[in-house]
């Protein structure tokens, strides 16, 4: 066992090394056969959705530039491959000085996707292209789940504020991109602070049934937290009786309380008992929040009850059913031959138990009807057709191993919103279907 | 938006954020009413396990110890807090000057649990342990979540290495982690060098189809490889016609290659067919690998055919259909009032839509039947019986805030080989089923 930092709970300096071992032995293979430099185009691309979704949310993108940039090779990491004699010498001398200086072209973040769409493109030599497989898929694998049910969700609140609350449901570092994809596809705030100090993401959150049970009494516990907190506080209401805490906490706040929280029980009737209870004792501007394993479907289910704002915890983190896409990262052209203008060849695996791949490196455009609405995603390789330069989706995100790209993510966040409401009215729908595009390919 | 540190991809220097932030507006207003200080219990427990599912796996122990001894606020963080107003000035200087000096008793990595059972229970100030909440959740819903699919993988492949190869279905980081739980849960290696490398896994890993598709044929292909790597490489087979490449393998690498990657179509019929291949090739140590989404059941399904290891991504890091475990951590006991001799008084929230917890500081035992085999978990408060003090499943895991019980991670692997093989023979079917213990309380 390694055990060189075992203080540190991150002990992983680059993005290098979370990669898979074969990446690595590809690399050293084709150095030694002198292919490795040959010119390569790699796609991001999903051969389906998840079963029943309408349409993919891309998320992760901003990442994933993070990522390629840092993606370099300490002297500890060279150290490990050499001791594990993952690789041979001159390829420990080729990582040592790596850096992608290669090209990325793709969907923006925040943007709507459908299957066999080039949603990553990156060409560069074969070495520097492949190497960068597993991290790319990573990001984008888990960070689009998440943005895909937070969307659906955010369809689904119809315009409420939604506060993300998986962090405890999901890998702790895992859980800080969750919060940056939910953000992206639609939540309001997170409850996680480290995705607020990493991302600036508005963070919210006041107590939890402990602190209730904590004190002698709920009296005490809620006066405690109106003393420290103020009266514009969420108390939380469910620990023992929800009328009797729902009385206590108007006395204790006065009719300015903030919001009660409501986290068990029928939320529908406890949430209509609650507001006429809560308009009763004069506190009519008291906010009801509701947080207790909600999905898209219980939340679409509360659209007619008085409820004020939902936190949304495991199905988030967990991608509603879909915790990864099934994001693929293939060679889909190189250059046909050693030298340096040789031109570049679409390739593809032979297609067996429909894992299809399609050749040739690709441009995607959104083809819209007369009155702006999408009609379909059109997929195609060599020169755009006039009638589609202006619906080009595929953007320039990195040249030569720069990111050109950069955006604040409330523009990813602003994007979706657009990119959706773009989409045919099924897209909202939150019942199974098919894709609400097709792809055509030209 | 925060872009303090815009190129690091993990900007998080201690384990004090992965929290929520009504931790610390609880500890605010605690520590503003008196409260904080009170001696308290929380304890780490699920009501139910997955549906169908007959055990869990506990796994991540070792990782809690680690964020456990690492939650410390740094400066940036409190200067974080401050400027977003999260807390008051007293609650910084509390939080600066922070360390969690409490004790922690719970199961050891690798042990199987079930309902009701104190899978780790932390016991200091309230302030002290409720600031652990969110990270200690984190770690143990997913590691365990990840290590229960992993031990299912395990038996269905009985006795064969399984390869665990899912970073890029899962957060770059959650990948690492999912790597340790899988090998805490059975799996041999894993293609993660980011894992090789934090935990001494065993790596594994040799090419992909981009290899094949790089070169101008399967063949020059296959020499690079086995001219680099050497006949004991495994070369991958499917990327065009799998019989014409098990021949063009054998012929590069001669018999003693090392193995054949079969990576689509109905693996059963292939591997049967490879299999009859190679044995006429004169190639019969070859072993073949099969790595096409595989999960239990899929594993299960090629008992009988003639398959050397399988390969594991999607399937093992979403927990195969439970990416999380519904580990919740709560306040089971504190102090009767503010005196340092007050008693420890049993809480709990009342039960509202079947979210029970029992109230009460707690131990578990494994009652065993006279041949051994596991017949109930018995949970209880006050002392143990005498019956079952030598049959204690919780262990002291952290001593004033210092980790007391580290060990390396093939101690936890062999733990849950052990603890699984006590366990009732049914533990062991597929299907779906009840837990094969019962919770008995006392």
């Amino acid at each position: 066992m390694n055990d060189a930092e075992p203080t540190l709970p991150v002990a992983v300096p680059s993005t290098a090394l979370f990669t898979d071992q074969y990446e690595l032995t590809m690399l050293q293979a084709a150095l030694r056969a002198g292919t490795a430099h040959r010119r390569s185009v790699f796609e991001v691309f999903t051969r389906r959705l998840p079963e029943g979704r309408r349409y993919g949310v891309v998320a992760g993108t901003g990442r994933v530039l993070d990522a390629v940039e840092n993606f370099r090779f300490e002297p500890a990491m060279l150290d490990f491959l050499r001791e594990q004699r993952v690789v041979d010498a001159p390829t420990l001398d080729w990582l040592a000085g790596f850096r992608f200086g290669g090209h990325v072209r793709g969907y923006r973040e925040g943007e709507v996707y459908f299957p066999g769409a080039p949603l990553l493109q990156v060409e560069g030599t074969f070495a520097e292209c492949v190497l960068l497989e597993t991290v790319i898929l990573s990001v984008l694998n888990h960070d689009s789940a998440v943005a895909a049910a937070a969307s659906r969700m955010a369809v689904a609140a119809a315009g409420r504020p939604l506060i993300e609350m998986g962090a405890r449901r999901t890998h702790e570092l895992a859980a800080v991109a969750a919060s940056r994809a939910a953000y992206v596809g639609g939540f309001d705030t997170t409850s996680n602070l480290a995705a607020g100090f990493r991302y600036g993401l508005p963070t919210a959150g006041t107590s939890a049934h402990a602190f209730t049970l904590l004190h002698d009494s709920e009296r005490d516990a809620f006066t405690a937290q109106v003393e420290s907190l103020g009266t514009g506080t969420t108390l939380l209401v469910d620990t023992y009786d929800v009328t009797e805490a729902v009385r206590t906490a108007v006395e204790v706040a006065g009719p300015r309380l903030g919001a009660v929280r409501i986290d068990s029980g029928d939320l529908l009737l406890v949430a209509h008992r609650v507001r006429q209870q809560l308009d009763e004792l004069g506190a009519r501007d008291t906010r009801i929040v509701v947080t207790s394993d909600l999905d898209e479907y219980a939340i679409a289910s509360l659209a007619a009850a008085p409820v004020d704002a939902y936190g949304v915890g495991t199905r988030l983190v967990t991608g509603s059913g879909h915790p990864t896409c099934s994001m693929v990262y293939k060679l889909v052209a190189r250059a046909a031959g050693d030298g340096p203008d040789a031109p570049l060849v679409p390739v593809a695996k032979k297609s067996l138990g429909g894992k299809l791949s399609v050749p040739g490196k690709k441009w995607a455009a959104r083809r819209r009807g007369a009155d702006g609405t999408a009609e379909a995603e059109v997929v195609g390789t060599g020169p755009v057709p006039a009638d589609l330069t202006d619906r080009l989706v595929t953007a320039e995100l990195m040249r030569d191993g720069r990111a050109v790209a950069r955006e604040p993510l409330t523009a990813a966040r602003e994007r979706h919103i657009r990119s959706r409401a773009g989409l045919p009215l099924s897209a909202t729908q939150l019942s199974r279907g098919e894709p609400v595009l097709p792809t055509e390919y030209r």
